[in-house]
């Protein structure tokens, strides 16, 4: 009889989410734990496994476990490994589906590690908006941009297994912002919540226009304030998410001659916005789209509660094995 | 015993191309008719089989046939059609593939249709520069710029079979150059051999620089004046060189931030520029990567002969299937 149940562990900078997720997509249990407490990386799957481990016996044990899915920052799936991760303590190469495979005595094959776009594109496949998707292209607007791209009902991973950064494309604007990556003009230095706020702060510096915003310490201006100014008919935060929407419309419609996709799925903080977001990304998508694909390519939210996201799209990557 | 010829077809908007290819990639027989004579495309079918008729009797029937791959201009993979192909006189939707196959008398899964930047991607593939690649992606430099992308080993056709359109993305220069697409700043516009040519009569007409190309009709000037001009050290000739790969060069930087390819093969007329083409396109991609890509992403030029492609890269499409 096929084994009923998956683990899903997220390791985000801060926390570690993990939980037992059964064949219909329910969590069943879950967990979390500090992702930095160790400075080793061996004591951290110490704690992991310790924690994990009484969620697993409360199932039946190791023998009802099919396999374990692993979200992580630069994961690379070819590899199992995370690799030079900015924001982990742990350096260098880290084997990580070999170790957790060894700590919890199953094969290697069972245990497999993405990164978090990627899971969330798989997580959408299995269980949300994308379930009869062979091709779309899930896009993830928090803190940063990040994309998993499925083709051909599989997610593209690439040569060196780091495929699927559209966060990084820096054609969105000539000598644009600064990103983190040390580049300029990134998408993701527009298009998250980050760049949203940082284009509440250009526009406010840079007019006199009349704002609620102007209510608040510039600095301290977040997408969140930016929305609930929008949502009380402020124009300048308006403004904010018709240009946001208009630089992220432009570049699927580039994305999408790449792989022509039958959807975007969009995730993350800056859905929240809904249509005020939404409209002004499916009207410049469409404008600046290939004439043959207009009205063809749909922009959908993801449908998958936040809270679930990351377990889950975790736990969908051994649907996958 | 396996059957030893494949059937290369090459639908051009002048002419079209054909060939009996063996095993080893030799082309043994080919044909040549034109592709517009007749008015209705099931005329010019009939005129294509009576010629091809005679190469396929030569090598021992039909029988001695695996299967036909054709490259067409607006060819579509997933359903075997020619759809509203702009240089071609046969409108609407032509289901060449049943076409083929019916008139050959072969079932129609032995019949391949796909564009020429497709064809030739899977040309290189077999035959090429990528024959040991899963992933690259082939960039098509002539009248205009094509795409043919392969991940895994498949090329991408995407949702509804049209993927791999690079030529088109418009993020290249803001409120750039005109397209024949309908719109503006497409890639093609500028990296091209009719973009070089365009460059070369923006900066004449926006400059007074000396330059041997003044010597010419500015409206007559070609991608090979360029080229020609260059090797004689023209400054302005170099300088068309420089832009084209700083443009070229910077979409692969974000063509790669998609599928991590090993390597871009270049491909067509402009690739006979040699390093004067290259070098900047090399220099700009590096300068514009995610920095864990820079050094590691190979620009070749295809290993194929321009008079073979054609009908190699056709033919090929049979390999795959």
């Amino acid at each position: 009889m096929e084994k009923p149940y998956v683990v899903g562990i997220d390791i985000g900078g801060t926390n570690t989410k993990f939980g037992i997720v059964d064949a219909s997509g329910k969590i069943i249990s879950q967990g979390e734990i500090k992702t930095q407490t160790h400075e080793k990386v061996e004591m951290y799957i110490d704690e992991l496994h310790g924690e994990l481990k009484k969620l697993i016996d409360a199932v039946g044990g190791i023998d009802k476990i099919r396999g374990i899915g692993i979200g992580a920052p630069n994961a690379n799936y070819n590899k199992g490994t995370i690799e030079n991760a900015a924001n982990l303590r742990w350096k260098g190469i880290i084997y990580l589906s070999k170790m957790i495979a060894d700590k919890f005595g199953i094969p290697q094959e069972k245990v497999a590690v993405t990164n978090d776009a990627n899971a969330a594109a798989i997580g959408e496949k299995v269980y949300g908006a994308a379930r009869k998707m062979n091709d779309f292209i899930m896009i993830t607007l928090g803190t940063g941009v990040g994309s998993g791209i499925v083709i051909n009902g599989e997610v593209v991973y690439g040569h060196d297994g780091f495929a699927g950064e559209l966060g990084h494309i820096t054609s969105v604007r000539e000598n644009g912002r600064k990103c983190g990556c040390g580049r300029s003009g990134c998408l993701e230095t527009y298009a998250s919540a980050s760049g949203v706020a940082r284009t509440a702060r250009e526009i406010l510096e840079t007019s006199d226009k009349d704002s609620l915003l102007r209510k608040l310490p510039i600095a301290d201006i977040t997408s969140k304030d930016v929305y609930e100014a929008a949502i009380q008919g402020d124009e300048v935060a308006k403004e904010i998410f018709e240009f946001t929407g208009k630089i992220l419309g432009e570049a699927l419609a580039d994305f999408a001659t790449f792989s022509s996709p039958e959807a975007f799925i969009l995730f993350g903080g800056l859905t929240k916005s809904g249509d005020l977001i939404l409209n002004p990304i499916v009207e410049n998508m469409e404008k600046n789209l290939i004439p043959h694909w207009r009205g063809k390519i749909k922009v959908l939210f993801s449908e998958l509660a936040e809270s679930d996201v990351a377990v889950l799209g975790a736990s969908a990557l051994v649907a996958e094995m």
